[in-house]
C-alpha cells in the first residue's frame, strides 16, 4: 500500500501543494490582518541568508545602508503624477496617532521614492556628493486583495536601493550593474535559479520610471515570477523634488536616478522552483542548515556520536544542526527535515556505531548510502556543490524545455495555457498585441534582444517578447 | 585667537551639543512626520554593528529570529488590561486600506506581545515545543509628543525577544540571562559603557510584566538612560491568549513567559556617553570604521600610498576606510572624521612618503605622533584595544565620581539637580518617596542589592534605589 502523501501532489493542485508546503515546512502563517504574514523561524532563516548574500553584493556595488521613516505625509504622494496613480489604490493610511486625529494623514510606505528624494534634495549640493548610493532593508505595505503567502502579501520585507548620479549614462550603467551583477548573480549563484534578464514594456514599467529591468523565473507549473527589478528613473523624481547639484562647471543640474528592489517573494520563488512532492529543496549555498545529523535512538553513545559529528562538520565549514530530540519519533523528524529541504541528512543509530558509519541521505538528487564517518567531513563540501549545480541545471532545463518560439498571439496563448512560456517577436506583437494577450491573463514578462542580451530600447530590431501567465 | 567650536560645548548647552553632534556627524535627520527620523548611512552603520554583535549573542542564548506583522487588529489590545492601559495613549492607527475604510482598524505595532502570543498559543502544544525562544528585528511606532533623535522617536528600530517556558524558574533564569549575558555583556564589552544592572520598581515596570530587569547608563550630563530591559511576564499573556502545553505528566499547563528589547536609542546613549566637544568617539570594537587613511594631497604617489596602507590594514583585520577625496580640503575632512569619532586617523602627505612614515592621530585619548608605515599594521590592534579600555574606564569613573549615597529625599533631589545619581536605601524611600521624587522629575532608575547584585524582590533587606533624572 502506498504511503499517503504528506503534501498535495503538484500535478493534482499546484497552488494547494504550495500552501501545504509553506504550512508543513513551517515557513509562514497567515497574519490576523488580511494579507499579512508571520514568517516563522525556518522561513526567516532563509530570508536572513538571502539578506547576507545580497547585502554583501549591494555593498560591493558601492551602496551604503540607511533607514527612512515608515510614515510618509499623504501630500508627498501627489508630487510625481505617474507614481501616485500607480500606488494610490494600495495605500494604508494612518489617520490617528497618540489618541488624536492627525492634521495630515500619514501613509505607511508602499515604497520610499517619495521620502528618499525629499532628503536627497537636501543632501546633494555639489558634484562631490555624487553618486549618492543608498540601500535600505525595510518592511512595506501595499494593500492586497488576493493575498498568497510570500508571493502577494499586504506587508512584505525587502531591500530598496535609491541612487542619484551626475549623468544619465552613469545612472543607466548603475541600474544595469544592479540588475546583472547583484540580482542575477545572486539568483543564479546562490538561489540556483535560472532567470531571464530583460526589460519591461512601457505597460509593465514601475510607476515613475523611464526603464525597468527585470529578472523572470519559471516556476514548477510553468508560470513566470518577477524576481527583482531595477529602474532608471530619469529625472522624474529629481524634477518633483528639485534635486540639483552644482556641476564642476558651476551650473545647477538635475540629478539622474535609479531605484531597485527585491523582496521576501524570493522565498516563494525558491519553493516553486526547487520544491517537489516531498517538500522544499534548499540550494546548499543558501541553506541555513546544509546538513542535519539525526540521532535515531536516544542512547548515550548515539547522542555522543551525533554531537561529535556535528562538531566535526562545523569545523569543516558546513552549516550543520544536530537533531537529538529523541522524544519525537525518528520517522517524523526525518519527514520534517525532508519537508524543510535540508540538503543532507546524516542518520546515526546504534548499529552504525559498530561500523563507525552513518546513513547519508541526499535530498536533492535523492537516494541514500552508508558512509564511513571519518570520510564524511571531507566528502560533504563536494556533495553540496554537486547538488547546488544540479538544482540550477534542473531549473534551466525546465525553462528551456517549456519555452516555445511562436509567431502569432493565438499560438502564444495556447503555449502559456499548456503551462509554459512563449517567445514571440516584439515587432509582430507590439502594444496592441500586449493588450490582447492580457485578455487571456497572459503578460509580456520582458523583452530580450535576439542574441539574448538586454535591449537598450523597446523597439530595437530583433527584440523578442517573453510572454507567460505570471504570479 | 581661538578656533570657533564646531559644536556647542557640552558645558554651555548639553541638549544643543547633542543635536549639533547628531547633525554634523551625519547620524540622523528629523523625518517629515513629527517624531520620526531618517537614520543616515554613518548612523545606520553604527546600528548595523550593534545588530551584528547583539544578534550573535541572542542566537548564542538559543533564540531564533522570526518576523511578525506590523499591523495588529485593534481588538487584540483589549486582551491584557495593564498592557492596553500602558500603550493606548501612544498608538498609531490605520483606518483606511486599499482605498476603503477598514472594518476593524489596525494598530501599527508599538511592541509585539499581542500578536506574538496569538501565534504562540497555536504553536505550543506539548512540553516538547518548549522553551520557545523567538527574537525579531523590526520597527515599532509609539506616538511621541516630545521627540528627540534616537532617544525618543515616534518610530524606532529594535529587537524584541519573546519566549515561553514550562516553569516560572526557567522563565526567570532566561530573563536574567538576557539581562546580563546578552545586554550587559554587549554594553560593557562592545559599547564600552559602564551600566548598572537592577530591577525596576512596580511603578516603572513594563505594562503587563511581573518583573522588569534594566540596565541604566550615566550620560555625560549625569542623567540616566535606560539602555535595555528584560521582562518576566509571568502568566499574564498566557492567560489572555490561553497559551497552554501538555506536560510530561499529561496535564494542560499555562506557559511562563519573558520579553526583552533594546533599540536605536543605544545610538543616542553612545553619543551622550563617549562624545566630547569635538564630536563622537566610537569604541573600536563597535566602530564600523576603526581607522581612516587620509591623503593630504592628491598627487599620484600619495594616492597610491594611502590605498596600499588601506589594503595592508584591512589584511591585518582592521576595519579601514581610505579617504582620497582630495577635491575636498584636507582640514575639512579631518574635522569630519573627528566629528564622526573614528578611533584612528592615519594622515599621509608628500613629505611623509620620503620618510616612509605617516601621522597617527588618536581620537580617543587625543594626540598625534609620526609612525613608521611598516610598523602600523602591527601596532593598530593593540592601540584599538587600549582605546576601548580607556572609554570604559572613563565611563565607569564618571558614574562612580558622580554618584552619592544619601539618606533623605531632599538630599537625593539635591544630588540629581547637581547632575548626578543618588543611592538611597529603598526601605527609607519606598513607593511614597518615589511619588515625591517624581514631583522633582526624579525617578527610581532601579533597585540593586546591598552587594551590588540584582535583587529577587523589591523589598529584599538592604535594597538600594538608584535615583536620577533620566532621558
Amino acid at each position: 500500500m502506498a504511503k499517503a502523501p504528506v503534501l498535495t501532489p503538484r500535478d493534482i493542485d499546484f497552488p494547494r501543494w504550495y500552501q501545504d508546503l509553506i504550512n508543513k515546512a513551517e515557513l509562514a502563517d497567515n497574519g490576523p490582518v488580511r494579507g499579512t504574514m508571520v514568517i516563522r523561524p525556518y522561513g526567516y532563516g532563509l530570508w536572513e541568508r538571502m539578506q547576507q548574500e545580497m547585502d554583501a553584493r549591494i555593498k560591493e556595488a558601492g551602496a551604503q545602508n540607511a533607514y527612512f521613516p515608515l510614515l510618509i505625509p499623504q501630500s508627498y504622494f501627489t508630487r510625481e503624477a505617474e507614481h501616485v496613480e500607480g500606488f494610490a489604490p494600495e495605500l494604508a493610511v494612518v489617520t490617528h496617532g497618540g489618541g488624536k486625529e492627525l492634521e495630515e494623514p500619514a501613509v505607511v510606505r508602499p515604497t520610499s521614492e517619495m521620502i528618499v528624494n525629499d532628503y536627497f534634495s537636501k543632501w546633494v549640493q555639489s558634484y562631490r556628493d555624487l553618486p549618492l548610493l543608498i540601500n535600505q532593508w525595510a518592511n512595506v505595505v501595499r494593500w492586497e486583495l488576493r493575498p498568497r503567502l510570500f508571493l502577494r502579501t499586504t506587508e512584505f520585507l525587502w531591500q530598496e536601493g535609491h541612487t542619484a548620479h551626475a549623468t544619465q549614462d552613469e545612472a543607466r550603467d548603475f541600474a544595469a550593474h544592479i540588475h546583472r551583477k547583484v540580482y542575477e548573480d545572486f539568483m543564479v549563484d546562490v538561489l540556483a535559479m535560472d532567470t531571464v534578464a530583460g526589460r519591461k514594456t512601457v505597460k509593465e514599467r514601475f510607476a515613475g520610471a523611464i526603464n525597468t529591468l527585470t529578472l523572470e523565473g519559471m516556476m514548477g507549473d510553468g508560470k513566470a515570477l518577477q524576481m527583482a527589478t531595477s529602474h532608471e528613473l530619469g529625472q522624474n523624481f529629481a524634477k518633483a523634488f528639485n534635486t540639483r547639484y552644482l556641476s564642476k562647471e558651476g551650473k545647477q543640474e538635475l540629478v539622474w536616478q535609479t531605484s531597485w528592489g527585491s523582496t521576501t517573494r524570493m522565498i516563494g520563488a525558491l519553493v516553486m522552483t526547487h520544491g517537489d512532492d516531498n517538500g522544499l529543496r534548499v540550494p546548499p549555498r543558501l541553506a541555513p542548515v546544509q546538513a542535519v545529523v539525526l540521532a535515531i535512538k536516544g542512547d548515550d553513545a548515539v547522542l555522543a556520536k551525533v554531537r561529535e559529528i556535528g562538531d566535526r562538520l562545523a569545523a569543516a565549514g558546513v552549516r550543520v544542526r544536530v537533531d537529538d530530540r529523541t522524544d519525537t519519533p525518528f520517522g517524523r523528524r526525518a519527514v520534517d527535515w525532508e519537508l524543510k529541504g535540508v540538503p543532507v541528512r546524516i542518520e546515526v543509530g546504534p548499529r552504525d556505531l559498530e561500523n563507525n558509519s552513518a546513513m547519508l541521505v541526499r535530498r536533492i538528487p535523492g537516494g541514500k548510502e552508508p558512509v564511513a564517518l571519518d570520510a564524511l567531513p571531507g566528502m560533504l563540501p563536494a556533495i553540496l556543490e554537486e547538488d547546488q549545480a544540479l538544482l540550477l541545471t534542473q531549473s534551466r532545463e525546465r525553462r528551456e524545455s517549456r519555452t516555445v518560439d511562436v509567431t502569432t498571439i493565438e499560438e502564444a496563448v495556447e503555449a502559456t495555457a499548456a503551462g509554459g512560456w512563449a517567445r514571440i517577436p516584439w515587432a509582430s506583437l507590439g502594444e496592441e498585441g500586449e493588450v490582447k494577450l492580457a485578455e487571456h491573463a497572459v503578460t509580456v514578462r520582458c523583452l530580450v534582444a535576439g542574441d539574448g542580451s538586454v535591449p537598450d530600447t523597446d523597439d530595437a530590431p530583433g527584440n523578442v517578447a517573453i510572454v507567460a501567465r505570471a504570479y
